[in-house]
């Protein structure tokens, strides 16, 4: 699609807004000009990264969750039952007042989460001891009339790709366990795009509208910002009330059962080609790449032999699970270096008469820039195993570039100063005004308490110098 | 969920549309409990069901096809540009008109179906013959607001699995070949359903808003009413005029181009287990059954080994792929064989201590209900061959009903008596005045010429008595 206009170079990834929109076109990952602010078009490329990223979330749910699928349209009764979710929710619904010409006699909400679509059959499904512990989950379309400025993957009005899981169980405790195993998952999924996350507890005034309490998933963007790339919710018995989820317990009554839910949304793809893109492009993890080889065939004389060679060398990638694509087209291998490294091909082969008279080819990293001219036998098990080194390596070095950007600090000042490199991890007292204290002076939010809290440490809290044992992250945020 | 409820008998399969309904309610298929008309939830299991069909339909599209994702919400001035195709949908769309308690400056259609959300993305994408053809599909919900009765799976207000794939060619022509090849395409597809399906031009009054012609794929109902499972629009330039999309031909004009659309629905789901249930519950067509095996130990004695050869035998049976529940629960095997059974499995396998002693099995047939002991040896082997015999055994005998319900007639009478029982194939003049005639006297549509139309032969019209050589298929339809 208009290869033409496309062979210029992105901006530096230094100057990462500019650098993320010129790569979500370049690298064919979405098209923004679809006529409406906050709608975005999944070009066929990005969406089948997407088909890649969604098949490792489903695989990791479906050892114990079943995928279902409820209606985008909520009745607006459903929808106002709740009266903290709604608080939380208002601002943002799209409403649907009208059905052809004429009005509706009930409006509906385009479902912004689906908690007031879902739970009402929850009601009608949850009878005894015998239906819990219920996991389910869907991957749907969600709607946010968001009137912060819009970013594609990251801020929209249409959520194209929201997992949410929604669960049911008998005691608070089992729904407490069922938030730590979705943090579990999450952290697991993340580990399969390359990328590392923190795991923090919300400060309260920043959970879930009508949870008992959140717990997020961040990742740690180039530009020093903290994106919330998951979250998962103690429901307690708060909807369980609203809706009348109720089961009969061993002594015949009827009690309330507790619930968790817990979303992650194409934030994941956001996450992951931010922080392993390049200046040249895409860099993306063998395992979500739609090409993971890419063959160029250096054919400018017509030499016998190394098409069919080239042929035979796919084949036999292929063969081992191993996705790859052959450009034998007219472009000049320049060109096709370009257009393949933008698109974040794990690994290029070049084969040419010279390779194919001493049995090999030339290797290319996407991840290190690295060539190497390497044999032609046993390249199947040699790619496979590079294909794995490269997802360690990616993985590796974003965890240190994490890790590098997460600043101990004990006053206003260094945290102001640290914030714009990355993480301030400070000491809190727990009081609710020190913590609000803290967000204005430096003018960015408490993303959470750390799950992997280390015990015993203690500091003095910034705000009010008393002492305190709980340290939490602050960052700034999209 | 609540199983108590569950355990008695659909009623006969002759008494079709209540019939359907708790089959769908007791094979776990959907909920219609939704508090908003037309608006339904998939049960975990009809879920599955839903996944395997879908697969089957991307990897038939995923050979020359690619998958993409276009917003849901099409703003006002793009879904008003194209005057037929207005015409069409205006009565059935939905209007966002609200964004949180403000209205919004550009009503949002819900996309009824997205030709005027793709087009403007098109002509973006489409500058010259090298683009072409241009081949996408994407799998979404749709939204109909519909005035006619609701029906789960078949008439509903939210399409929640609309296929739809738009292509983009350089002539006419290509377009027309495009339009074959997808109803070949979807033929494929049902035959993979083990559901037969009749093709057919839709009279120019029943095409398409907006297209220059439209085939569609019909199945057969037990009730002897046809379901539009599939259809293909030749849209000729129609809408690359009112969009813009243009390309520079070999001597350099920029010329329109054409372009076809074609969809499915879960409409397919509905014909396929409409056409193979039975009044014991589903019969699900092995290649789509999310259980294919279900093995029920025989231990109300708990004798020894019984369950570990079950395990054996479930493990032997998934190391070739094929998907096995063992039943193991307290239920009596009374209640297991209804639970199976009305769950579609196709294949059912008891293991007791002597079958264990005679190294064998009995195998009992969804399909048949026929029961044979069989040897543990080569039990793979056979359970594989099996399914693929019963798939054949399914599309044959769904194919002969079809056949059967076929009646070639000559006069009005004869049209209105076989129309109570399926289809009437009758010669047809080809005047539009003599087809609506036609479908006035008798109350019902034409379907459709079939696209397999025999050459040469001839009748009489049956309301003007001319001579005709076009065959037309007429049908009650849903």
């Amino acid at each position: 699609m208009a290869e033409q206009e496309k062979e210029a170079a992105l901006p530096p990834k230094e100057n990462f807004s500019e650098w993320y929109n010129d790569l979500l076109l370049k690298g064919e990952i979405m098209d923004v000009r679809y006529p409406v602010k906050g709608l975005y078009v999944w070009f066929p490329f990005g969406f089948n990264i997407r088909r890649n990223v969604y098949d490792i979330i489903r695989r990791l749910l479906d050892k114990d969750h079943q995928e279902t699928l409820f209606p985008l349209l909520i009745p607006e009764n459903e929808f106002m039952k709740e009266a903290e979710h709604i608080k939380g929710f208002e601002e943002e619904v799209y409403w649907v007042t009208h059905g052809g010409t004429s009005p509706l006699d009930v409006k509906l909400a385009l479902r912004p989460t689906s908690e007031t679509a879902i739970y009402p059959m929850y009601k009608l499904w949850i009878r005894s001891h015998a239906d819990m512990p219920l996991k389910l989950y869907q991957i749907v379309n969600t709607f946010r009339y968001e009137t912060k400025h819009t970013r594609p993957l990251i801020r929209l009005r249409e959520i194209t790709s929201f997992k949410e899981a929604h669960t049911v169980h008998a005691t608070w405790e089992d729904a407490a366990s069922q938030v730590d195993e979705a943090i579990r998952l999450y952290t697991d999924f993340y580990r399969q795009l390359a990328v590392p996350v923190l795991a923090s507890k919300r400060p309260d005034w920043d959970k879930f509208p009508g949870a008992d309490y959140t717990i997020a998933t961040d990742a740690l963007m180039p530009d020093g910002k903290t994106l919330q790339v998951g979250t998962a919710h103690h429901l307690g018995d708060n909807f369980a009330k609203t809706f009348d989820i109720t089961y009969e317990d061993a002594e015949g009554e009827q009690v309330y059962a507790y619930q968790t839910c817990y979303g992650i949304s194409e934030r994941s793809i956001a996450s992951m080609i931010s922080i392993h893109g390049d200046d040249k492009g895409l860099v993306l993890p063998p395992a979500v790449a739609p090409v993971q080889v890419v063959i160029i065939p250096i054919i400018f004389k017509k030499p016998e032999g190394v098409l069919e060679a080239c042929e035979d060398l796919k084949a036999a990638l292929e063969a081992a699970g191993i996705r790859v694509k052959m450009d034998a087209s007219d472009s000049r291998p320049g060109a096709k270096y370009y257009k393949w490294e933008m698109r974040g091909v794990p690994v290029r082969l070049e084969l040419g008469p010279r390779d194919l008279k001493n049995n090999a080819a030339m290797l290319a990293r996407r991840d290190t820039g690295e060539k190497q001219q390497v044999s032609l036998d046993n390249i199947t098990e040699d790619v496979l195993s590079l294909l794995g080194e490269i997802h360690e390596g990616l993985y590796e070095k974003a965890k240190a570039s994490v890790q590098e950007r997460i600043f101990e600090c004990e006053d206003i000042a260094t945290i102001k100063e640290k914030l714009a490199e990355g993480i301030a991890k400070v000491f809190w007292c727990g009081n609710k005004e020190c913590g609000l204290k803290l967000e204005e002076d430096i003018g960015a939010g408490i993303l959470g308490i750390p799950i992997d809290q280390t015990e015993g440490c203690s500091g003095k809290c910034p705000v009010c110098g008393s002492d305190a044992d709980t340290q939490v992250y602050i960052a700034r945020t999209y």
